[in-house]
């Protein structure tokens, strides 16, 4: 899927979105806006997308979107856990059907030896549950972004195509 | 001002939020988080800013960033006046001393004789009060988005611009 051109991709997302009737919300760290950009690329795109929140100082990633100031704390910004609290919160606070997260670090500063370079985790949730993934990136901060919008993007087709229609919206 | 490369004026903003100490957050409808993006493209953005709002949905406008539905209602969603709310709703909820919103009609789709494709509103808010400014552009969808998300940058510039480091920040 990775091979897809991104105008491809965001075609058949946009396609999705509108066939099975579902609402979409992002929440964005390192991308900084870049995915909902690109969800709203196309005419017609605000018959499925809801908003996002661009969340880079942490007191709008508690206040805007209720990830626990605590689990911060404690993982860090960019974490499996915050990116899994960042796309519930959004999802809840944008009413929306399906919400994804993304949140990174796309240097060139800001790494370490815990949280190195390009390390990015993108979280999707809807009604069923939330998947996390993480990513190493290895690119430049602007190819980063691009490889982190895209992961957010595959991961959103990948949930709408898990939906079949059959009211899996109530599993779980 | 309208000739100047984007990079520049990008590296320009860039540079005055770090010199003035000022922090900033955006609201958005038609760029859809574009204005966001650009400006976290440089590494270090997140010394001065705080977030976004992308805002499609009315109900992201009033219910994230406090526009007045009634106002919605009066106005429509572009409008002066939505525009105005919306960035003192984003300025008030991220704790930022500059703020930027972003609404209008980028088409191809939307437009009417009231609200014809290409009617945009930028409105900037900080401690001394919200400017806002309207704007008819004549491009496609793509253009008329850069060139709002170009507009908002270049009224934010303005306004650290006249930020005259004298204490301003406290006029009325």
């Amino acid at each position: 899927m990775g091979d897809e051109p991104l105008a491809t991709l965001l075609e058949r997302l946009h396609e999705l979105f509108l066939e099975r009737g579902v609402t979409v919300a992002t929440a964005e760290s390192c991308t900084g806006g870049l995915v909902a950009k690109l969800l709203t690329d196309r005419s017609g795109s605000s018959a499925f997308f809801r908003g996002g929140v661009v969340a880079y100082a942490n007191a709008v990633k508690t206040g805007l979107l209720d990830v626990p100031a605590d689990q911060i704390e404690a993982h860090g910004a960019v974490s499996a856990q915050v990116a899994r609290a960042m796309a519930v919160g959004v999802r809840s606070r944008m009413s929306a059907d399906l919400a994804v997260a993304v949140t990174g670090v796309s240097g060139p500063t800001g790494g370490g030896a815990a949280k190195p370079l390009g390390l990015t985790y993108v979280a999707a949730a809807d009604a069923a549950g939330v998947d996390v993934r993480r990513f190493m990136f290895a690119g430049d901060r602007a190819a980063n972004r691009e490889s982190a919008a895209r992961a957010a993007l595959e991961l959103l087709a990948e949930r709408l195509l898990d939906r079949s229609g059959d009211g899996s919206d109530q599993a779980g």
